[in-house]
């Protein structure tokens, strides 16, 4: 089993290098005003200091134990008290978090870490803690990075972590869904589904650590949405276990029966419930997966082509546009080609320059279409068509094929920028077309504006990368110098001046990352106050005594 | 304007006419067993007898106007307590609703029907409303099927009809969106819509009669869906007035801000207050409509060809496909060709059927597809591959042509059916492509079983018509001669042995009707208690009162 970094991202015997990519440090240095000698240590293990479990080891099996006693697999209960599991559960992924982590800052850890194996199991803990006033925490991966897995509560807190209710429990290859077990890792579902001639077709950047359960509680995009749509277009039902019982949406294509039920429970976060198992929608395995890369005189031509596509009836799986300042970066920071390789790439670099093509000024383009030999090859004539229309170059294959090897590979980068004394972050949001642009420039501004308050300069990249017929995402990754006056300082004036900049300009607060407890101060502005009204009304009915995953989502 | 049959369906003027359809009354007085004499009475509007408004006109108009004095345009209210207007709006369009109108049993109209013109007026309205504990029903085009907009409810009731409030309040061309008024029905929508190039594309069979605002109350469809989706998915945002104010949710393509408020709304049938206005997806006119009829075997062999064409990314605009009671039904029912067109029918008919195909024992298909030309014909080549590859015999345009001018004229043969001493009566649902065929066996079974019980002969016709990758709707029309003792007792036979069919067999309640009060007995096997007790804090929270539409979704 892969060990966990404990304070950074992923598998601990991985990282990110960035010695073949001569160009990176230099274009960081400059873009960021760097003097060279930042570093950012990570404390040892050793030296973090845990506050012992509130409830004893013992009385918690004990107590655990009795609950769990006419189960029917008593014996198959895990309960984990050590520091290496609870500090493996104390936060997410943010930045904040990873943060914190660094300095061994864990002020309030869960007390333990359950993992049940089967939903009855989760019913009789849920049962327990609203007994006993204990808090509970859902946990998939751990991969949030709004805040959406960290004890926020004076309360004594368990960890449920679903890592062992992992199954596909069925598949119907008529109707093409799957049921399955909530805490499923990604990978594991895709090797599973993709061995039945299926795949879900959900790859968010987290997918190696990121459970089913996880993506669901988040309304979550992967970075084939533009095809295979959001979590919530792909879930067909969930079982979710409440304090007051378990609610099961029925497994149907689409219904009228009032309210929907399905899209209140996803996206709730662990708040009202834990979800176990979801009835998920499949596509059969594409037989042809043609991504390559384009490059557009600007940005603007880029959206203009991405809209014309989706417009016209197009379902591109991927179709990524990089800003200009985005483009810059992933051209400084690509790897070196070495010898006749390199050599043919400076060729094609003057050529395209020749052209009026600039990786320097231009926009970068990631389309991919998935199918059947026959769809995608109309697809990608019809799409191919409106982005030269555009003014689009077409790159090849190369460009995407590094794109796609590298995608699970950028959140390792962070950890690597961190130790060098780099601010880094992701944030996002989703805008209809008419206001993609000008959301994106007063976004981006307003994140240089505030981080130049924090006395560094900021380097902030955006990308589309979730297609509608009506709009799109806009995924923004600035970094900065950190500041010395304090990293969680400098990062909660940047992301307010972000949130509020967001709201102000008619985006959403996420498109796919969630609330937590991060965005929560902000849920009035995104729902109004009625809005607000309702979500705390069903939480009140669902779990009267808080004790799910309290202060996420509403504070 | 087009005045409106008050005890049937649509313009008083218009009427279904059988006579050029020779074959029909022996093909149903075989099927029904009917003797010929029988007949159904509608009594005079004259003799109907309507309690007089409980709150007297006077009253009504001061206590009105007090309220809407500050309004920005206060001699723009309209208030009606006529008896036609009253009549007008004391059922929705269901059989049941129908027996009552005809025999003039009208106990509980609602006392005045007022015409607000503005959001501000409704909010003033809601206010009174709930000052005074009079409940407010929200009504835009009265074709509920399902007991929507009836009064249930002891006290005063005023009806709020948003028949003033039908504006296109903007049009977003760039994003293609168009945010318009509830009030707004199909053909004024379509009208200004199309005069801007583009197309909502929701084309329910009430289209002419019914409103943006009640699609979205009731999670409507339209025989488009296949392409364009259900209302739910066409809509991005909504502004709904509730007693506790007005919530509006972001016009934004998709978000991750916690559970979907907005698919909360949608579908709640004005238990929660009144939309006023929504923003919706568009689609560009289509260029091309290519809509033709094809004959398969077996309604078995045309799901197979639906469940293909979906599930290899497929888009048709419409289809529809009949089961062999309906083919057969379709068929006996059509209009005569005389003459050389006659005799060419004849021929091909004698043609298809030296072919092995079968008007008698096969399944009808209406398959459309529009957009672009490039579009249009890549889809219509991969779709008519999967129909042939399921042994399909292509009919040609003809058929699909009738079908598509007649689409919005079967709720008038449900009158003429009536005159004539028939009960007919439509209900759907929907489930996954593995349990499609069982349950269309079950529930024909169930509909014929209990119309046994009442002594009557049944003529159950089913159709599949709005497609999914995972599933599809069950779309069925039930025929029984009325029994002696008692239309509506015959009915309620036959609904409840439908419903409960349904609910046991993995179907959902309503694909597109919605729940109204006809529905909300059974709302908590389609929820579980989970579910409901969700709703009702809802329902708490923003109509602490109970003014709203009370009685529809839950009891």
């Amino acid at each position: 089993m892969t060990e966990l970094r404990w304070y950074g991202w992923g598998d601990a015997a991985k990282t990110y290098r960035l010695d073949n990519r001569p160009g990176a440090w230099k274009f960081l240095r400059a873009a960021l005003d760097l003097r060279g000698e930042e570093r950012s240590l990570v404390c040892d293990f050793e030296s973090v200091q845990l506050r012992p479990p509130r409830i004893g080891e013992a009385t918690l099996l004990v107590a655990l134990e009795s609950n769990f006693r006419s189960s029917s697999t008593p014996a198959d209960v895990f309960v984990q008290v050590d520091k290496r599991t609870r500090v493996l559960h104390a936060y997410g992924r943010s930045y904040r978090d990873l943060v914190r982590l660094r300095r061994g800052e864990i002020p309030n850890p869960p007390d333990a870490v359950v993992y049940p194996a089967t939903e009855e199991q989760v019913v009789r803990l849920i049962g327990f803690c609203a007994e006993k006033d204990i808090v509970l925490i859902p946990f998939g991966g751990g991969s949030s990075v709004v805040g959406g897995v960290e004890p926020r509560d004076g309360r004594v807190t368990i960890t449920l972590d679903l890592a062992r209710m992992n199954r596909v429990v069925a598949l119907d290859a008529v109707s093409q869904t799957a049921t399955m077990e909530a805490g499923i890792r990604g990978p594991d579902l895709e090797r599973e589904l993709n061995a039945r001639g299926f795949t879900l077709g959900h790859l968010p950047q987290s997918f190696e650590f990121s459970t089913l359960g996880g993506w669901i509680a988040t309304r979550g995009a992967g970075l084939a949405s533009t095809k295979y749509g959001k979590i919530e277009d792909m879930t067909v039902s969930v079982r979710v276990v409440t304090p007051r019982g378990i609610i099961e949406t029925r497994t149907v294509p689409a219904t009228a029966a009032g309210p929907s039920l399905l899209q209140f429970l996803i996206g709730s976060e662990g708040t009202f419930g834990v979800i176990t198992q979801a009835t998920m929608r499949l596509h059969e395995l594409p037989k042809i997966r043609d991504y390559r890369a384009l490059l557009f005189k600007s940005f603007a031509d880029g959206v203009v082509a991405i809209r014309g596509m989706l417009q016209s009836d197009l379902h591109p799986a991927t179709v990524r546009l990089s800003d200009e300042d985005e483009t810059r970066s992933f051209f400084a920071l690509r790897e070196e080609s070495r010898g006749w390789k390199g050599f043919t790439e400076r060729i094609g670099i003057h050529a395209i320059n020749a052209l009026g093509h600039s990786f320097e000024r231009g926009a970068l383009m990631i389309l991919g279409f998935e199918g059947s030999a026959d769809a995608v090859s109309a697809e990608k004539a019809r799409g191919l068509a409106v982005c030269q229309s555009c003014g689009a170059f077409d790159l090849g294959r190369g460009v995407a094929r590094a794109w796609l090897r590298d995608r699970y590979e950028t959140p390792y980068l962070r950890d690597v920028l961190m130790d060098h004394g780099i601010l880094v972050d992701t944030l996002e949001t989703a805008t209809t077309w008419d206001n993609l642009e000008r959301l994106h420039g007063r976004l981006a501004a307003a994140i240089t504006g505030a981080t130049e308050l924090t006395g560094a300069r900021a380097l902030v990249m955006t990308h589309v990368s979730h297609c509608y017929r009506d709009g799109a995402s806009l995924y923004v990754t600035f970094l900065a110098r950190i500041s010395r006056d304090g990293e969680i300082g400098q990062w909660e004036t940047i992301k307010r001046a972000a949130t509020e900049c967001i709201l102000a300009n008619g985006g959403t607060l996420s498109h796919h990352h969630g609330v937590g407890y991060e965005h929560a101060p902000w849920m009035q502005g995104e729902v109004g106050a009625g809005g607000v009204a309702a979500l705390r009304a069903v939480k009140e009915a669902l779990d009267p005594q808080n004790v799910m995953n309290p202060g996420k989502i509403l504070q």
